[in-house]
């Protein structure tokens, strides 16, 4: 994109999310003058408004949204303006039927809500095309736009892949320009194991509804096809906007712990990330590793630091670079925001609790501390219609301020300079790996997010900063590198990190790492394969424990537990520095080191951060260890200290009110 | 319908269901003679009896029926004969495969059961309008027919509602003569919440499969359109009923807890009402508000005496009207009938325990005091072939008397008269309300029933004798008026409720209580809409509690604690009788007061307990309190007194035996 | 078939499961010669390899297979050849789809996995019998060739039935030749009872997707089709193989508590019978009777010996005959065999452990001392690609040794003579019985397996030994015969088993025996129907007990709790042993005998076992009480002593090391 001719902003920025369509049209110039005087600058508009825009099949009807950017405009709100097409009309779905999705279980996924389309479809791309093209040709300069999303939350309730339909006619084009025979698909997918191989691309299908489990080869490439579709939908809106909107940011907003496309070949062609960060109903359905419903309880009013925090920095890293103010144009925010901030309660988790007094200036406090630029509640005020008529706004079903509202006017944004988040470590991540963990788990107990965030939380509560990149990213200028599940290890991955270690860098890696190969096999001389050298040893065994059973570990370090998985090694050139003690694997290492290289097999959190203390030690990167609910996080220059707890916390001679912050100047003092 | 010609009964009758056709002829005399002699009145026949009634299409065979109804007249039975829908037969359903309904998955629902019918079928409503007429017209003035039972049990095994075939063709037409434009339509809707505006009715279908939850005002329009299906299906029954069988009565045997349709559109024809009492399936599936596996486990073999008495009320309301001997003629039973009464194990249930020695008495003589002037057992003798073969009768499968038939052998129903029950407290319900509850509850915990059985069960544990009836309902003559969950309040029914007040009556509401609009929506101008002026107040906040989670409630009457919901108010003319102490809550109103009105925003069974105490006390209603299990019920003069505990208790200084019960003349004394 | 040729075996051999066409070719020679040095003499191969047989449709490739033959014959391996129809390749499956079978749910289950067949197909029937004449043509009298397996695991992955399809077309057919006409089949069915019957055989569906539960006798006869699909299915198999592979013998691998078809009516052409056995993951999917977490904790990393020797038992009385040394020639292996022997974790089950140190020959020893003679290892080298690839082989994915094979290297198996089982009692065991019991349980924690098991462990709880054998199968030679779970006894039966007691056996039974009739009904006459006389005594009551309750038993061997279930007799020649006391069984008969038959009513696995002990008293079998996790079993003269508790007990005043066994010579001494 070219620069931004806005000025510059020195400070984290406001924003909310505004449906004029959803009100009556005298309710427009005041609510965009309240935002303003709120101290809002951005307003992200229209998204599932394509009904109104194209009310009949190419009826277009801008007069609303001409009075809606103007009304913005003269309010000095800038507009983030939205491509509809997580919303296609009725018209347009009855009248092509074949651009509806199709579920696992093989039902078509019907109109009446949103998200009814297959990515695949070539009517529906035509359609994305169509819509994009009419919208930018009327206001890709309009000057109360700021910048693009496109469409709305890919992957929502589960809309990454279509199992039928569109998706199932492109799979196998898909797979004949990536492998160019069968003879090579077969080989790849391993197809002799149960006589699966084809001899026609004609005869594959997506891998479901299959008698037993599928080949974890083709559900590999079904997924990598899936989002390769995404991807293409994308890009394809990107590429119109670029033409006909100069000087306009493009983005899309993703969403929390989304794994149903690679985030990484999605997010290629934006200027920035953004995210949707909803801390409460994100705690409901998902568990830090090792807790339940005590934690859950806990945080139930201000979600789970590092959850979100995690999801900041994984989204921050998307793009592959460190985010710096300036980048699209001098001052102009950059990303990653959070598009969609939690402002009261939600209504789509089994219990959706009040947050806490607080929590919705902790959590822009927070977003910023990770590397935000901007931050945007949702939404401006309580639908009073349809589905989401239990989740709150800022303001309330009677337009009266609402709790997130006080909160937001009483933020004081100047304490939040944006610049550099600057972290010393790295966690590696992989959407690859993330799905060969989870296809084939052995443990029903552990997951891909489970193994990362039990390192990643490791990490945290040891008061250091922390990027989330991509396991082929650059790693240089990092002091450690964490690859926590990252089991596919291509040749080519292998040599990237063990160059990083000859650079320096600490490597800590977790149980299967370098199990599997990038076709979804097993390397066949084994775990580490192509990694061994560097790692110095080779696996001896993995055992998948159940909740009720544990596996002690001693060392150095002192005695351990591990739960939900153990996996021990045959030392070459490695080191042993914990061994298993007891049970079939008593006797055998559990930790391993070869020079720079450490590989922790068990689970366990107690361990990895024991371990994880050891290698930042010795890298020489400063730890502040930190109690529950406690953390720090730095951004230009400054530390924002968080208290999450519901009670007052004394820490390093401070009382700590209840679910607050302060920024720090120098350091974590 | 017309006068009867029957006697006066002066007090409880007592029948059985009985299947002529599952028995060898040479059973018949027998068995008429044995009920007679048992001292039952009515025996209940041929629900599902049509693939003997008319073997093969057009061909009737009656011969069986004849015999079997002339056999009862001759043991001096009065018969219930029942039109056969419930199970059309497989010539039929082969014929017409389009008489199917279809699941709420888009499956097709096969014969090989019962109840394999879509009520929109204009085939089906042809052949069941046949049938009816073939019936009528031999039986209609039968002298062993007293009435007639329409189809059986609306809405069993979830078939109220279907998703596909005639009623997805039919919902269309039924929106448009509703609606009148789609414009119309699209707002009442809120359709352009997410671009799900139609500009044809044919783009509308069930709310299905839809990709995300679906509009929740087209969920409720499409729960209205199937209570229509029934209530239009039935009618026509009725209408033949009424032309080919004067003087005889007509009703249907409606089910526990049953939500698929409202009921009552659909008894609104009917001369009375009657429902199938399983006081132990009932109670598995099924836990009062507060309790869990110890409350089933105590009343394991009894039923919870308020869910059964809930029912007795909800369904003696049905029709409007205070039930009273002779309404259909000067002795007649008018009802509610229990059609059905376990009188031993049942079969549908995941654990089936046999009842408590005494427990098909206390049944019996509760359904009395709650209104009903006959009960019916199921069945008279085990059947010994199909889905039922575990399912208990009078007769054990070998024809010998089980438990139950010797329990009601020693039954003396001369104990029981019939006569009005006077009550003056009234529950309001309303299935629009309960659909919307439950479509959109927040908090898993927090259903339609667990709020209005909070509050019923506390009535009851006081005591009081209480009539559940419609929302908008006469309410003269109650002191007290409860809407524990009237979440659909439009303007005339909050003016309704007004004049009530304005008449002295006291008014107590629970949460949620007026958020919604008739259409689906929430008030723009918030909770409580057009009732706010009545209430004097606001909503602002509400709060969904997870399970973890309680909220701590300050006031005169002490200290409680909330659970699964609490919200809060804006007061205006009302005072605060109660508030919440500590969380998001603190310091905010949650029981106020506005003269005659209460609104109770939290969910506590012994806050709800208190607040309903001092309510009662000011309206001038007597109250007994009661120990658990222990429960009083008033009719024509007398009062029962029953001991639900299997245990003996001492309450009042009488020991009541486990599971027994006492008629006493005067009062509760 | 004919005597085979080979050399006497003295004792137990081994083997194992290995797939040439999953590695290069440069494998085959150094694994047969491996195989070989580590004691193996069989290998059984190619149950998948249809792809690579038959690469496109009559295009064969055997030269793959030649060598793989001929490399195994030069090594000194026997060969178990497979037919390969587990496997349909995609060319086939995609040029004849009606092959695919469906779900109980209407969906057609896919390609892509394995077993994606419909028995019933008379297409795959052609391609079946093609495939096997073919490979029988060319291998048939191979030397290699030592005998064959039919297919691989009938009914994995719920395959046993199709719900549409070709078995949909063909159900009809098979029930008119079973009923001849419509009347019999809907008097069979008690199709009258909700209007089900039926005036066209056309009509007639599978039972599923019925709105309510379908009728049991449909069921019944379903099941029953299903399973004679599957019997003609690998009969057409079998005649090929007599034909054209004289000599050899052929067999099928069965599955752990498999109930998708009737065992003894599929064995019926076989040799012998062979079965896989997983005891890691059967513990985490079936918890013994009256267990739970604490169990499946405890024998983690052996499995519950019980629930394997149940298994052992069962299969080797598939056949109807005691095992011996050389039924197909002298010193000719003759079953039944362990096809499949876990050596490892396994992959299939929610968490997968490693088995303990000495589990691999513990497993090994009581297959021997339940009547194994050939033991074959699950899978020579673990698999590097697809969907098995965390299942561990003897090979690790590196080829290195794991730690099966190390256990198989040093077992001495000269210890493990082959010879007669010889058992005094007999469990009895039907399909019929277990599809009624669990298609209508009434109570949800009493199956078939539970109520038969409870029988079963208390008799290897006193450590005598048992066959497990049809309830028709000869009697003779049992001192005691015990039918913990067949309800289905028809006239028949009820006269074989009242000759077995007038014979000198003591009967005993469990609850719920001889409640139903062959066509699914109950016995008009009620419980005991034709056993009645045998047991003297009628059905009183059932009580089906949800967890929270029990019921206490009172007789002169003491105080028992009966769980589940619980069920009363009135007696007419038999006396009572136990009484109910308490609840509404209070001081019906618990336990009841007449002569040589007992009945026990109650499910409690004291009671059970204190009644058995009394019984087994009275009939001279000698017993040996275990405590918990030892076992004793016995074979050819030898008894092994089996301790399966992870820690050292000492009983008898003899050490038994954790996880362990020794063989005695004599007795249990």
């Amino acid at each position: 994109m070219t620069q931004s001719k806005s000025t510059p902003v020195p400070h984290l920025q406001l924003g909310s999310c505004d449906y004029p369509e959803h009100v009556p049209q005298d309710r427009w110039v005041p609510y965009a003058q309240q935002q303003k005087e709120l101290g809002l600058s951005y307003v992200r508009i229209a998204e599932f408004a394509w009904s109104r825009m194209e009310p009949r099949p190419g009826e277009y009807d801008w007069a609303w949204l001409d009075t809606a950017l103007d009304t913005y405009h003269a309010a000095g709100m800038r507009v983030v303006l939205c491509t509809p097409t997580p919303t296609p009309p009725a018209w347009l779905i009855r009248a092509h039927p074949e651009i509806l999705p199709m579920d696992a279980q093989g039902r078509v996924r019907e109109f009446g809500a949103r998200r009814q389309y297959d990515f695949a479809s070539p009517v529906y791309r035509e359609h994305s095309r169509r819509i994009t093209r009419a919208m930018a040709e009327r206001y890709g300069t309009h000057p109360a736009v700021a910048g693009w999303q496109t469409d709305n939350e890919f992957g929502c309730h589960n809309t990454a892949r279509s199992y039928g339909g569109a998706s199932a006619e492109a799979f196998p084009g898909w797979l004949e320009r990536k492998y160019g025979t069968l003879d090579a698909l077969n080989t790849a997918w391993g197809n002799v194991f149960w006589s699966m191989e084809y001899t026609d691309w004609a005869q594959i299908k997506p891998p479901n509804l299959t008698v037993a489990e599928p080949n974890p080869s083709h559900v590999l490439d079904f997924y990598r096809f899936a989002s390769a579709m995404i991807a293409e939908f994308q890009a394809e809106q990107v590429a119109i906007l670029r033409e006909l909107s100069p000087g306009r940011f493009v983005t899309h907003n993703f969403m929390i712990f989304e794994t149903g496309f690679d985030h990484y070949e999605v997010a290629k062609g934006l200027d920035f990330v953004t995210w949707d960060n909803y801390p409460l109903g994100m705690l409901e359905f998902f568990a830090p590793p090792g807790s339940g419903e005590d934690v859950k309880t806990h945080f139930a009013r201000t979600g789970q630091p590092d959850l979100i925090a995690f999801n900041h920095d994984l989204y921050r890293g998307l793009l592959g670079g460190k985010n710096a103010l300036g980048r699209n144009g001098a001052g102009t925010p950059n990303g990653p925001w959070v598009m969609e901030q939690q402002c009261g309660q939600v209504n789509w988790a089994p219990f959706n609790p009040l947050p806490a007094d607080g929590a919705v200036q902790l959590w822009t406090a927070q977003a910023w501390a990770h590397g935000a630029d901007v931050v945007s509640y949702f939404r401006w005020r309580a639908a009073t219609m349809a589905q989401e008529v239990m989740h709150s706004g800022l303001l309330r079903h009677d337009e009266t301020p609402d709790r997130g509202f006080t909160e937001v006017a009483e933020l004081d944004t100047t304490q939040f300079p944006v610049g550099e988040v600057s972290a010393k470590v790295a966690v590696l991540h992989d959407y690859d790996s993330l799905w060969l963990y989870d296809e084939q788990k052995h443990s029903a107990n552990l997951s891909y997010w489970t193994q990362t965030l039990t390192y990643y939380m490791a990490l945290r509560g040891l008061g250091v900063d922390v990027d989330v990149i991509h396991a082929d990213a650059d790693l240089s200028g990092y002091a450690v590198v964490v690859a926590p599940a990252i089991t596919l290890v291509s040749k080519e991955r292998a040599a990237h990190w063990t160059a990083a270690v000859q650079a320096g860098a600490k490597l800590v890696c977790g149980p299967r790492t370098a199990f599997r190969t990038p076709g979804g096999e097993t390397w066949a001389d084994g775990q580490f394969g192509p990694l061994s050298a560097l790692v110095g040893a080779k696996l001896l065994q993995y055992d998948s424990l159940r909740p009720t059973l544990s596996q002690k570990i001693d060392g150095d370090g002192g005695q351990f537990e591990a739960h939900a998985w153990a996996e021990s090694y045959r030392t070459q050139d490695a080191e042993t520095l914990y061994t298993y003690a007891g049970g079939p694997l008593d006797g055998q290492s559990a930790v391993i080191r070869n020079g720079g290289v450490t590989v922790i097999g068990a689970h366990s959190e107690k361990l990895v951060g024991s371990v994880l203390t050891g290698v930042l030690a010795d890298a020489d990167v400063s730890m502040t260890p930190l109690p529950d609910g406690v953390r720090l996080s730095r951004r230009a220059g400054r530390t924002l200290l968080q208290n999450w707890n519901p009670d007052a916390v004394t820490w390093n001679g401070r009382r700590l009110e209840p679910v607050s912050f302060t920024v720090l100047e120098n350091g974590n003092g």
